[in-house]
């Protein structure tokens, strides 16, 4: 049996006492308080005003009394914290929203403060990010990419094995779920002729991520221990890295992706802390070669967490399963990506994204993006009466992510976006 | 004969009115209000604090008039307000700081509110950097590299000359001048094993680079017109983008550059406007290939800046100059890059930063990074009395750059840093 919550959680609900999702939520532009972004947590269909619950002194822990972490339009004051913070912080809410506490229970006047129906919510980036790095951490992503391009004998170069490979990404960019996504324009390679396309993007495709939200970080010049990580590390989102491949190509040579991934990144609402995903850290995959020893790591774990990728066509009713991956997968955990995003003496901020790459399976139906699951194109994938090479405009894409425990789920609801047509 | 201000302005002076260059500074941490960072212009030894200046009600244009852009720690407010309120406030400041002007001229009291001598102020980063990115537009240093590691067949990939290639950088680790930059340590090529490097970079490098500060910017989906691109730059700073070659080889395969800048990348306390520069504006390079036509502009100039790097080896009691190059030998312009950056609609926000990457010169003493002037270590470039192929700890890298008119020089003063040893 699961933990028992005064607030309604149904059956096969992402969000149970046992998971308390952080986000910001704004209500609804008819509603009071419209304009106003706070933090939240998710508990069933609804959501916990988190400044309503400060304001009521239910926050009363040696490290939240009197905080105005959550009277901020972001949660990068309460990030910065640290860890002691997070653990009091839930388990403050998971005694305050229990069956057995009338604190709220018993208090209607102050539930209507606290608690807001999702329906009647926007979410909003639940951070401000400084900085977004992308990894590239799925052997299997790697493998397949370098297949295509180098072919199979130098599908992986040898620094791979040595290093969580990464590059800069936009932090701009980064939009909140549900945010539409204009088709990019740009260059892609010549196609016979000397002068290279322009246009709209013709290889527009969705990337299966997910991304780890840094905590307090570290001073310029002081690297963070590998087996210290997990403690700048608030939790995970669900990511879309969307790529426009044909520029991605003609432009990567010699510095990286650069337009070909800065005009969108779609993160899901919800952060899922690390204490939530705790009961499904499971043993990474063994390192073949031994990682050097600053990536060395006493805890080398993964966390199980069920990913799915659907596809709607605008013509169609329902979204089709396109994929299903795992989080499992990933060869270098989250914890070895900050420790050596920092060995150079690298400052992460709170709030700062550190994005896994695309997260591909072993089996050819968990593959993470349309590149490799049509081959670039030299198969069609079927999308429910329909297929597809690369996204056309109209499709909404939609990323689910969910840790199925005994009793219940510890989810991430849902991270979403529509493609629309390219500007004029 | 130049402009004249009632401030003494020595000859040879990089501030005099014509220039009036913006940064944020703090007096020093005896004075009084020494913790809080206002807008300043720098005019001969001293610095206008603008917040002063508003108070005092001579901000009086339509624009400037009552708004609180200079009561700011950054200038990203007032970036954002665009051209004409950048032009209302140069008109402004040039009148208030004329000789014939008597407004601040007789008002001691005003002049002690408003002008501090530099000696007494300390300078700190003049905007919050959401994204900096840095391009690689010096076709000498492009040639130079690609000949460096692919050979002088192929130094040059098809790309370069259509697209005005560039990644994302890392904006927590920017620094302003004067800060001290750490070794990084890190992964480097296996050297006769199969295991990695791994320590203090063995080939720490400056890059000779100046950034533009973005003004005004674009939203996300919605590029900006090449030939509007101009009103989008407020202006340009030095840019000393460290780099620790070894780390950066090894991990560059297939994302670009990482650790290997990220550890630190200085600029100048003071952004020179692209008002200031318009004097010096010259015919950029001829581009052959033409450009695209979202890249082709009307006005294609570049600014005639002359660059100056010397290296200060700790047991030296002069700085060695070890190169001098310029400005205008960029082969994309910076109006180019934006428009470029921004064509796939990603957005753009006030005090981000594009870096226009080494700019190296024709000739064999004008190349802008150790890297090009020793070859990669083949050869050593004599600093004074000692010699160097890569930086060693102690040294200080001092950039500078002018303009020099007839009767005066728009200057960007220095940019400086001095190496210390890596994190034990």
């Amino acid at each position: 049996m699961g933990l028992k919550s005064f607030v309604h959680v149904s059956e096969g609900s992402h969000f149970p006492l046992e998971n308390l999702p952080y986000g910001v939520f704004r209500r609804k532009a008819s509603s009071e308080g419209a304009d106003v972004a706070r933090p939240a947590v998710a508990i069933g269909d609804y959501v916990l005003d988190l400044s309503a619950v400060a304001e009521a002194g239910l926050f009363d822990g040696p490290h939240l009394k009197g905080s105005t972490s959550f009277s901020q339009p972001s949660l990068n004051k309460f990030l910065e914290m640290g860890r002691p913070a997070w653990k009091e912080a839930r388990s403050t809410l998971q005694k305050i929203l229990s069956a057995d506490e009338p604190v709220l229970r018993d208090n209607d006047a102050l539930q209507k403060k606290c608690l807001v129906p999702m329906s009647e919510v926007e979410m909003v980036l639940p951070v401000v990010i400084g900085d977004y790095t992308d990894f590239f951490s799925s052997i299997y992503h790697a493998r397949n990419c370098g297949t295509m391009f180098r072919g199979a004998e130098n599908a992986i170069a040898p620094n791979w094995y040595q290093i969580p490979i990464a590059y800069h990404g936009r932090s701009s960019s980064v939009v909140i779920s549900g945010t539409d996504v204009i088709r990019p324009r740009g260059q892609g390679p010549p196609m016979g002729s000397s002068t290279p396309y322009f246009g709209p993007s013709l290889k527009l495709d969705f990337e299966l991520e997910m991304a780890a939200v840094v905590g307090p970080g570290n001073e310029l010049g002081k690297p963070i221990d590998v087996n210290n990580a997990a403690d700048h590390i608030f939790g995970l989102v669900l990511m879309n890295d969307w790529s426009a491949r044909d520029i991605q190509f003609w432009e990567s040579v010699p510095l990286g992706p650069f337009l070909g991934k800065s005009f969108s990144t779609t993160i899901s609402p919800w952060i899922v802390t690390l204490d939530a995903l705790e009961p499904f850290a499971c043993q990474a995959p063994t390192q073949d070669p031994e990682p050097l020893p600053y990536l060395a790591e006493k805890t080398h774990v993964n966390y199980d967490i069920s990913l799915e990728v659907s596809i709607k066509p605008k013509d169609h009713d329902e979204p089709s399963i396109v994929t299903k991956s795992n989080f499992k997968h990933l060869y270098w955990t989250v914890t070895q990506q900050l420790a050596h995003h920092t060995i150079n003496g690298c400052n992460l901020r709170p709030g700062d994204l550190l994005g896994t790459g695309t997260i591909s399976g072993p089996e050819p139906d968990s593959l993470g993006c349309l590149l490799e699951l049509t081959w670039n194109a030299q198969k069609t994938l079927s999308v429910g009466k329909s297929s597809r090479k690369f996204l056309e405009d109209g499709d909404e894409v939609i990323f689910t992510g969910c840790c199925k425990g005994k009793d219940y789920n510890v989810g991430f609801g849902t991270c979403t976006g529509r493609v629309l047509p390219a500007f004029p």
